[in-house]
């Protein structure tokens, strides 16, 4: 159960309806609470509808909501109308979700300034509004390369300020969270992490998006429940990533899971775009996946992109060299306006 | 190693190739023989370029080939032109992995007269070109309907007499082939039966097209390796069909691994389409699917449909009614014609 | 629901049951009835407790069951006392599920005369009851040895009146089953065939038990099913064999799911075995394996020894040697003896 | 490639032989150099053996250790004897991998005092070693219970010290390192966080054992690697849990994967312990997994018992109450003597 509060509703209505709320055998969720003036109710209690009315009834309430899901916040009850997360970027706020498809590349590694500029300023020519690119990197092996750590996320800023993209990159713990969030415009929280709950939480307290990327054998059940865990604790802006799941198949690395993408669609108003370069793990099948993730209604996509994909000090196997990037957006072209149309139909969503 | 004997070539001349081959120590390939004038040799034999060599400069043979894939004749590197599967029709012949996208439809299974005619008007006027419909059903329990055998066969027959549609329908056992044969346009194996050798083995002795759906737990290469099973005994038109594979995901029935399409488009000649009904198990999830499928590069997609979901004996969950099949139909329109345009560029392929 | 008459029913008693079965809105499930005087009906009707007390009120019924679970007579319900299959061998008769576990060995393929009866003498020796090799092979590749076919059978068979051993091997189709019924003791139900309807059906209708292998990819419920499938088509002698489940893993060559032997002893009365070749496809893993399957409760074994496992046509990586199978058999004593204790104490099943 | 330096090696030694191993062109790897005087050497460099050679040839050095598994100090070629893992306790040091499998035993979550000194005291009395409860929980719902934090450490080291037994305790991130080792003897690291790769850093530099159970979907592989990050950082006691990894089946909570216990104690000299209880779901399967671990060679279980598991706050199903867990242990007694004999076997490792 949720319980939306008035906009001019005082610590003292909250209180009220807090104690209302236990009355009926129901605890309080404790992470929602102030700063969003609403109310989450959780656990085994008595009768629901009694409940809601009389909640409904007090004044300082706006709407309260039964919500049958395990996750509330983030489910299609809670709200009907589809999200739009909205990144800040010098060249203007970028909406995920939106009316149209958004596409974020960049290297998998930032390996060094001369590398991320190339990168950003093609990637940028081609359409791409976010740079992606790792300054702390979940490596197998202690022994790879781990990552520039804060000098990659200065060498990701300054290509900010010179192309006027916005910048996404990977935060692995909940210490690392305070550093990052002074440099990206939307965390992104990688497969591995995506029951990280530590890090989930801090990320909740940021006022910063996050992209949150599926887990490798995670159910979509799970997923929505990590995304609840961030807005949850505060943090409305959750855009989902679909990265490709562990199977038995070993033609590809990851086994793409598009319909995923509908599935979301259905049971959150959250956005969710597609990763086709970790989820096939091999180049020559990148724009293909990323057509049909468009075409399944995906708020676009995530991309590996690199100067010299050979040269790469990782996941080069997966990664676009940048004319390959350029090509592939301009066949995307005329996908993009199919999702646009579908979109502004008013029978869509 | 495969080896094409010139138009011309006599049943000594074969015979001689054969002789050659062994000589270097490969074993001759007994099922590919006669038919098509073309000798396969497999084993561990020894100098394969010798070998080649010997061959080529044979009279008799037009071209001698070293094939590194375990599957030989589905291979791009037996033939790099795409094979185009035809199937007739009364209304003419149907080409699959030609020029445009074929949709084949129909229930789950045949249930009666009057199901199935009104079935195959309403997706024949939607633009269906190809019948589906189980008269022999696969079914997890014994105690569940197991479908109207020979007398359903008869009820296809007749829809295809009064639509001009072809039919698709499924053969479980080697001992039924000659049966369905004389009924159906098209071989539907299935998935449970994807390495039913002693079928794939009957169906490559048949003249009629196979689709091969993909086995829940099958890799990409054991598809391409049950498909060379039908090719080698004899029968070169296998369509491939991917219709979802077993994860630990159960938001849908299966994983639908379409990026398995791009896949294959790089490793076989041979089409590929798209089962989104059972890829999903969720009627309001296949649209989004069928697009995503078309959007890769799928030749085609077989779809559930029925006059009555609800009442339906199987699957009723996955399947559209007539007007929300219709409704997809139109929706396709668009991705129908991008796909045709890149087919029709040089590049493609 | 389940109809057991009395020994004395007429097939006029069965037919009046079967209609005031009916006359409750069920159907009569046709292939369990006459052999066994036993009525299965299947289906949503009416009231079930009225139509058991129905049922049990008429003279000719021994007992009316209601059986939740949608396998029927291999369920616990059906048959609390654990089920023995008996299988006939020259030296006496061989117990499945009786008093201690029994083990099967031999080659993966029959190679010839010698081979076979190398094995079969050692082995036998070493204490294994029943000898396996497999004379219809089934084989990714076409390309592969494809078995002897009824050259192998024969061998098996002299192999048989040769050392007091019985014979296990595997049937691929049913149009195959007549043949190998004349040679077999135990018919061998492959990974691939677990849903192969038409063979369970003829299996069902055969005097000769089957040792049904877990599929690649099957739950235990649709394995439970395809047992239903033979024991419901008139043969209530199925053996289930644990060999492996596919999934992510590759440092073996499937997941041996050990905790299914436990969950097939609370779920069903009838025997299960564990194959810990194909579990494991190694052949340092077997011994270790094996052991614990003994000591999780498995009724047996069935395990792959070949004289010379580097020069086997098939499968030698997984294959024991015959002194290394000797050596395992020995390690299991203490094991087999810990496992009879168990089995004879009386809380125990 | 290793280097170990002999005892009294001086820093300016190790400098020497760091300089002579860069001088072949490979990498030194930081994290395992000045605390054990051991050098890790990485990367792609030039003549491996001259290297070897070289180094050999150093005064300083007493062993240089070319290793080819990307695993360097967990693998056996690293280390061929067992290592065993010491485990201070007031009852006296408690050794994981030596002479005797050791039991694990208490809730999911710390409750209370009461429930954890009533379970403490019964599961000592019924032979258990090391009490097992959270503090911190990972819990997939934000909705549900997250632990009693410090408060639930607290009561751990109470029962610690009434009762003799070590303790064990999950810690989720990095930054509560230091707060869980003023009270666990052997920190948990729990299958969502088996990648988390600045906790196992963090867990690399602490002077206490870590348990890190197997990811969920993790290969054997990754999780060699996983505990390379802490033996590499710094820490070599670390003892592998085998939980259960995820698949498509559902009978059970997760699958066991017993055959990885065989596995690893091929690949590495660390000891490693099965969890039935997380492994199964279900408490009725726990005591065969446990007896089919022991069989199969672990040096350990770690089970859930609980006072009442009815009322139990997490895991209730899947938990023993005290008096099961007391009837597995003595059903256990004769596959723990049959565990030591094998071990005391010269043969054996």
């Amino acid at each position: 159960m949720i319980v939306s509060m008035k906009k001019n509703a005082t610590p003292r209505d909250i209180a009220e309806v807090c104690d209302r709320i236990r009355s009926f055998g129901y605890r309080i969720h404790a992470g929602a609470g102030d700063e969003r003036s609403i109310v989450g109710a959780v656990g085994v209690g008595g009768d629901l509808s009694a409940c809601i009315d009389a909640l409904t009834a007090m004044p300082q309430v706006e709407r309260a909501l039964p919500i049958s899901a395990p996750y509330k916040f983030v489910s299609r009850e809670f709200r009907q109308t589809r999200t739009v997360v909205k990144i800040p970027s010098p060249a203007g706020t970028i909406e995920i979700g939106g009316d149209s498809p958004v596409v974020m590349a960049g290297p998998c590694s930032v390996e060094g300034e001369a590398q991320i500029m190339e990168t950003a300023r093609r990637v940028a020519n081609s359409g791409a509004r976010i740079l992606r690119g790792g300054a702390f990197k979940p490596r197998t092996s202690p022994y790879e390369f781990q990552g520039l750590a804060e000098e990659g996320l200065a060498i990701l800023a300054n290509a900010r300020e010179k192309t006027g993209l916005a910048i996404v990159t990977e935060v692995m713990t909940d210490s690392d969270v305070a550093l990052v969030e002074q440099y990206t415009d939307l965390f992104q929280v990688g497969s591995r992490n995506m029951q990280n709950f530590a890090l989930l939480k801090a990320l909740g307290r940021s006022s910063r998006p996050v992209l949150l990327k599926r887990g490798l054998s995670s159910t979509i059940k799970e997923w929505l429940m990590a995304a609840e865990y961030v807005v949850a604790h505060g943090n409305p802006n959750v855009i989902f990533c679909e990265r490709g799941i562990r199977t038995f198949e070993t033609a590809t690395r990851n086994t793409c899971d598009l319909a995923a993408v509908a599935v979301l669609n259905e049971l959150t108003h959250l956005p969710v775009i597609v990763d086709p370069s970790h989820a096939t793990g091999k180049r020559s099948l990148v724009p293909a996946v990323a057509r049909a993730a468009i075409a399944i209604g995906a708020d676009g996509l995530i991309v590996e992109a690199h100067p010299h994909p050979d040269k790469a000090w990782s996941d080069g196997a997966q990664s676009l060299n940048l004319d390959e990037f350029d090509a592939m957006m301009r066949m995307l072209e005329p996908y993009n306006e199919l999702w646009c149309e579908a979109r502004l139909e008013p029978a869509y969503a």
